[in-house]
């Protein structure tokens, strides 16, 4: 099984980067190697890695994701070379599966056909992930190619939360409630489960998940199974994130068109890049970190509190969804790096059992609950990429992938 | 103090209706009238008083707001008297108090200029308000009039909890949380004050009034204060409601404008009259008492069931703003008579305390829980009219007033 042993590839497509992430076909997996293709179209690109100097990608140049990714899979082979390992699969993430992915698929023509009909409900994101699957097959046409959605662990939510309350037929066309990060989602899932501890699939467990990082959501999971979500339709709703508003009242994106005549771009401008913690400090920092390094000043104190507040709420609305919390796990940059954040979301919420030990919270423990609390508190760094690599071995394992092309 | 005696006419001035209600200076006051002109600028205008058959005002014709108060006011004191007593004050029902009006207030023209600032902050009501207001003037200039603010409950509310998440300054133009049924709120709060119960102001007591009717919304009350609510910046926000969408993604709207192609019209059309309970049970009705009649119909059940779940998730939500839940109060037309919803509301909520005792439900008993729950489960008919009619009587007893102009 020679080819059993080739590497994977995971790529992560943005506007003007690309991370990858590189891992052997062992288990469990090892992560051999990773970094990312950054100013991509600008005089600023360069290849960042692990383990080594940045690659000086300037006089190579990359104008585009295919010229990035032509040097990324030669970067990659030469690194694989040395160990006389071929590239086996390539799995890419892919923010959105639309109505009907519910499970990550292995790419051919229909089904790059059928992600650019999606691409209106994921504007800011699709493009970029099939410029970057595009790329690989001009590139390597034979390499087996899977796609792994962001919105395909949400496929078991419940019908009543896929709803939105606009009429029947919006849904028909695509206007339902998705829901983001659950390759994130997956990934605690999978630690909880391998853990040993609930809830893995098939077992009891009313679980919330906070991803917390730049984009942010929460997920309530029961059994192992999503059957909740912050955020629904697009990226922007449920809880303040860096840049991104979060839940907003309809009437007030009526207002700023009919009233501040605002057209579509310029709002979408407004609620995707200047809103949420940028928005509320008045402009002083989406990060997370500068602002608690600013807390002294009134904008970043009410923007941190903004966040905080408004996690408890999803917090609790998502508890009424699963019937109570037995588990809450904190993941992403926030999640997993702040504890004061976790700290503030938390408190107030004594009456659900949730309790922190202050001495766990500060000192990065998995579990930062007391011993004796209802609920436990864990701390799970999430791992999409290896989330990914794992989805495209299983699928190359199951079309008995050899490197030849679909 | 003849004056005393003097009748207080209540208003609430909508679209193509205007409702009225006449109360006695007693305490506790009497409703010795009310009833609504129907119709106005149409047909089928009339007049249907309380105690009596409907007036026809079909040949008297109620071409405009004007015409329909003075036919209004003209019956009133016709009414009155009988009784040998004139009227006092008028108190209207005005949807926005935009962001200082934190109290009912005496209206004068400077005030007026400042409600016409407000419009666009609610489009679709203030404008009906305030041409209730200036009937009234019209046809009686020295009448005293008082305006009491749906959004003044809600003046209590915590900074954090009137922020929305886009950039600061868009607050500094009126774009920020506000929430509205205000006035039934406060209605519920001083029952409660009135019958002993917690929540008074000055006791302790965490609770959330859910106020469900064609629209609704719930408050977080803490102490008898306001401390979060489910609408915002608009009326549109919040529950899934008879006719309008509630939460809704932002994302979704911008699709709309996008994608859909809607422009602000539409979209608004859609959101505040196409969405909700009508939409959802794929335009079978936005009245729930339809749609339980109907409920063998997957649309009708769908529409139920969302509004439950919503309710359901936002009775989470506001117990996180609370720390907790000691007491839930329903109230407005679905609250107060729909006992099939707040069972379903209520059901899966035993993680918070919140219990119903069936029988007690079914029955129409105020309070609705076991003794022995955690939670006083109650309904509580909200009286909006009663409390505008408190809010200008005390206003009236304020300036001393005897029937001449301000």
């Amino acid at each position: 099984m020679e080819e059993a042993a080739g590497a994977i590839l995971v790529v992560n497509s943005g506007s003007s980067s690309v991370k990858f992430a590189l891992f052997d076909s062992a288990d469990p997996m090892r992560r051999l190697w990773s970094g990312s293709a950054e100013g991509i179209g600008t005089a600023q690109a360069r290849l960042t890695a692990s383990g080594g100097s940045p690659a000086d990608a300037r006089e190579a140049g990359l104008p585009d994701h295919e010229a990035a990714l032509a040097f990324i899979l030669a970067h990659v082979e030469e690194h694989l070379r040395r160990d006389e390992v071929g590239l086996r699969v390539v799995g890419h993430r892919v923010v959105h599966g639309g109505p009907d992915c519910d499970c990550s698929l292995p790419i051919d023509l229909p089904l790059e056909e059928r992600l650019r009909t999606y691409v209106p409900l994921a504007p800011l994101h699709l493009p970029h992930n099939l410029a970057g699957i595009a790329a690989v097959r001009a590139q390597r046409p034979e390499l087996l190619q899977v796609a792994c959605f962001d919105t395909a662990f949400h496929q078991s939510l419940p019908p009543v939360a896929k709803l939105t309350g606009l009429p029947r037929e919006y849904s028909a066309r695509g206007v339902r409630r998705y829901g983001f990060h659950g390759l994130s989602y997956e990934s605690v899932v999978e630690a909880l489960r391998g853990s040993g501890d609930a809830p893995a699939r098939g077992r009891t467990g009313r679980t919330v998940i906070a991803h917390l990082g730049n984009g942010a959501s929460m997920c309530a999971v029961r059994d192992g199974w999503g059957v909740e979500t912050t955020m629904g339709f697009s990226t922007l709703g449920g809880l303040v994130m860096g840049t991104r508003c979060g839940d907003l009242d309809p009437g007030a994106v009526l207002y700023l068109m009919q009233h501040e005549r605002l057209g579509p771009g310029a709002i979408e401008e407004l609620l995707y890049r200047r809103s949420g913690l940028l928005g509320t400090s008045g402009g002083l920092s989406g990060d997370m970190r500068e602002l608690l390094a600013s807390r002294d000043r009134t904008e970043a104190h009410e923007a941190v509190e903004l966040f905080c507040y408004r996690a408890r709420l999803h917090l609790g609305a998502l508890t009424a969804a699963l019937g109570g919390l037995d588990r809450l796990v904190f993941t992403g940059g926030i999640g997993a790096h702040a504890p004061e954040i976790r700290a503030r979301i938390c408190g107030g919420l004594e009456y659900l059992g949730v309790r922190l030990d202050d001495a766990r919270n500060r000192s990065g423990a998995t579990e930062i609950s007391p011993d004796w609390a209802d609920v436990t508190v864990q701390v799970i760094p999430t791992d999409e990429e290896r989330m990914i690599a794992r989805h495209a071995r299983r699928i190359a394992e199951m079309y008995g992938h050899t490197g030849s092309a679909t």
